[in-house]
């Protein structure tokens, strides 16, 4: 095989997701596009890996040193919803319903990773609360067990703000969900919590 | 969202079978890693896209003019085996079983997707036989519809050569294939050629 291709080919199976088959197919779009749209490309991976920056209150990514979203003056700088990863920031973005501002955490608590609540922003958050000014703090976490831990300890760093709100996102069945494939622990969940209807 | 990451995004999305989710999910593994890993990727992709070339001989991907199997005096040059595509090609040469060359058509005939005969590499194959010393053509086209119709102007192209053995790869039931799933006009085919035991 070409060294060239084998070459391209064992860079593009290090993505997650990406075997042997896939990074061939690619490799033979690549072949397909114009040589300026390659370069389009590699040049936008290179620029996002070595130019991207995290937004120093929030931990968001950003171009600059505060991101858009912290710099709007628009949103409410009283509300905080704290995430794991950029990822559910921009589904949350997606809704365009929150006006409220942001906390990446960048992970959750996990010993089995070795993932200590050292490596989370999770100082950054308390100084951000601590500097004044911020009435709720929702907690976007996810159910897993390493979710739960990060939320139970989120909770008792956040105990120490006194008249701060601290919500969690409802858990329910979600829109579109059919009842006979939904997992017991959410059915429970969702019958525990049913609202009355007026 | 930053600007950089919305570039990486967009980018990505340009390539098959990459939504917007897979993109953002590649970007964030892209920060995870090294910066001189993600150069070397993007140096990779450049490379190959401005330095790869196609065999003079076959059209195989090549580093030079004459791809490795055409330059290898080992193989059997009296046999060619034409496939649609490189990654035929390839997954031929996986089983270390074929030991001739091969000639790489760049596609099939499909008036749907306006692909004449002239688009592909059917002159320089003739050119191949016409210059002697060529004794068997192993035709390892697709059964589609577009495969079947490249075959049977393949066939009428090679008649001219006399003398010269015209083989197809035999279809039937793959090994590990169940019966139950395999499609009728295999079965059938598979049914008609059915082969005596010793």
């Amino acid at each position: 095989m070409s060294l060239l291709l084998q070459n391209v080919v064992g860079e593009l199976t290090k993505l997650p997701g990406i075997g042997r088959r896939t990074a061939l197919r690619l490799a033979m779009h690549l072949l397909r596009m114009e040589p300026e749209s390659v370069d389009e490309m590699t040049s936008a991976i290179a620029r996002f890996r070595h130019e991207i920056k995290h937004c120093t209150r929030c931990n968001n990514l950003s171009d600059s040193d505060i991101c858009p979203v912290c710099a709007d003056k628009e949103r409410d700088h009283a509300t905080i919803c704290v995430v794991e990863q950029v990822a559910d920031l921009l589904s949350i973005e997606n809704t365009h319903q929150y006006r409220g501002t942001y906390h990446v955490l960048g992970g959750v608590i996990s010993p089995m990773q070795g993932i200590a609540p050292s490596d989370l922003k999770i100082d950054l958050l308390c100084e951000r609360i601590a500097a004044g000014g911020v009435k709720e703090v929702i907690l976007a976490i996810s159910t897993s067990v390493e979710g739960e831990t990060t939320l139970f300890y989120l909770m008792s760093r956040l105990r120490q703000f006194e008249g701060l709100k601290v919500t969690t996102i409802a858990r329910g069945i979600g829109f579109g969900d059919e009842l006979e494939y939904v997992d017991e622990l959410t059915i429970t969940h969702a019958m525990l919590n049913r609202r009355e209807l007026e």
